[in-house]
């Protein structure tokens, strides 16, 4: 089969295609003709050499894919062959198949089409999973950083779908405007807003689900309430911030970090079992993944060089 | 009647002795004829300025006593007049009487001199609540630092008793052994060994109880677990450090920053009532306060002085 892959660590030159053998599966997992394969931050993290596919998953980037399944494995029996389905992988999505686990993968929601339901799977169980880690509950605020990104996008949707009071920043006032069509109560532009002023001066936030790490960091502390929760899920602008503590303690707060990719097959399934119990009676009509642009899996170079130019609004999919 | 106060922001010298009108209960509370009030560590922070008494508490410091009940106002149920009780308060112990509300005084347990009760109510409190915070389990590995100091020493036998395995941190080789003693596994002399490694090479510590702050964020990291929580709940070491987001995010760690003191009251007396569920039926043969000298209410400048040139071994006490 054909996939996309890093010849070496660096700019998006070095996606290139290559032909391996298909995959075979191992019991308990499904084999998916991929149709759309979404790009996510993490796959240029990968392919600069810093985020390496975890032992077990293939080589090349991609982290959700959407399809129909070509062949199960001994012992499944949530899947059948003709299924369309997308799931969460750890890696490897950039192919025309995959083998992955039964127990990641998720029916395509109906209404949805195949490039919208790649690009809907990493962001919701990331979103979701994320806001469990915050215990985050109805009337609480959210605030989410890059609301009109592909997970801050379904964040901000999934946070007020769920009853939560919403607030977002986006990089320009067009993009935070959107933020608030999605659901936001309000949503600042951070290249010429205060935001954590802004978001202080109204209660401050409960929850707040970050992307850009060490450069909010302080920001974010004066933005939390009393008894909030960061949750760090991306480094864009740095991983070394000063922390003040003395704030930490006085508004008995916390930072915490996660990560998706690496935890045990077991909570990986659990989440996404949550995010089909979830998020996807609330799709499409509450909730609905924003597709950017598509692009051939063999032009995944493109879809790279876009998402690090900035403003996309929602998601990159590579189709096959 | 007699309290002892600070006449200014200072040093020790600037706790004087002063006569103020007796408290009065409030509804639901009632009033303590004082004869033990445990010393903290945020005594000296209030002492020095920098954490004033909340509103409605009294100015002077004291966040723990012991003694008889000596009136009950409107509404008290559960203690009467000649009940030996102590009392968790948010400031105003360094007093001959205070008044508190009746959810925040437990019996001192059989066993216990009024002096060592005194000695305890705090530190369980502390201990106890951050153990929640961080949602440690029995079996689950517990870094307490300052493993000899009055909350430390508490939170290793506690942690113990909990069926928690106990690492500890202590100054000097002496101390770091009487920490075995209380229940610790292993505790390292912070002043000659490099504990974050050991502990990092023993599996890494799922929960860390730091009171040293700043100084600690960086090995206190690097000795967590995958999914550790570091509750920080002091800072004699600075209070602002650098956090690497990096290593929070691998590990999906978290930091949480807590304080007792700031808390509405209903959340102080679930933790009281919880002490007394869960701490109260292990004294004293489980959990047993330390206390390192007693003082006479009129020099708790000399206790700040002991205090703060370190050395000490459990607690402090004021007598009146």
């Amino acid at each position: 089969m054909n996939v996309t892959r890093c010849a070496a660590a660096g700019g998006p030159e070095v996606l290139r295609q290559a032909t391996v053998p298909d995959p075979s599966s191992r019991p308990g997992e499904v084999i998916i003709g991929v149709e759309a394969s979404g790009v996510n931050r993490a796959d240029v993290l990968q392919r600069k050499g810093h985020y390496p596919s975890p032992p077990g998953a293939p080589e090349w980037p991609g982290l959700e894919v959407a399809g129909t399944v070509s062949a199960v494995g001994e012992g499944v029996t949530a899947r059948r062959v003709g299924d369309r389905v997308c799931a969460l992988l750890p890696g490897g999505g950039y192919a025309e198949k995959v083998a992955v686990h039964e127990s990641l993968t998720l029916p395509v929601p109906a209404g949805l089409s195949m490039s919208e339901a790649a690009a809907l799977v990493e962001a919701a169980c990331t979103a979701l999973s994320n806001l469990r880690e915050a215990t985050a509950q109805a009337g609480e605020t959210l605030l989410v950083h890059g609301g009109l990104g592909g997970v801050g996008s379904i964040a901000v949707q999934l946070g007020a779908a769920l009853g939560m009071r919403v607030l977002a920043t986006a990089g320009g006032r067009d993009r935070a405007d959107r933020c608030v069509e999605l659901g936001a109560e309000a949503a600042f532009d951070y290249r010429t807003e205060d935001w954590a002023t802004e978001v202080a001066a109204r209660g401050g936030a409960d929850v707040i689900l970050d992307v850009v790490g060490a450069a909010y960091l302080e920001p974010n502390l004066r933005a939390l309430a009393t008894d909030g929760r960061l949750v760090v899920i991306g480094m864009q602008k740095g991983s070394r911030g000063e922390l003040d503590l003395g704030m930490l303690l006085a508004k008995r707060a916390r930072v915490i970090g996660t990560t998706l990719r690496a935890r045990p097959l077991e909570e990986r399934a659990a989440i996404v079992a949550d995010v089909e119990r979830t998020v996807w009676p609330l799709v499409p009509d509450r909730v609905r993944p924003l597709v950017h642009a598509t692009f051939p899996l063999a032009d995944a170079a493109a879809a790279h060089t876009m998402l690090e130019a900035g403003g996309v609004t929602g998601s990159l999919v590579l189709t096959t």
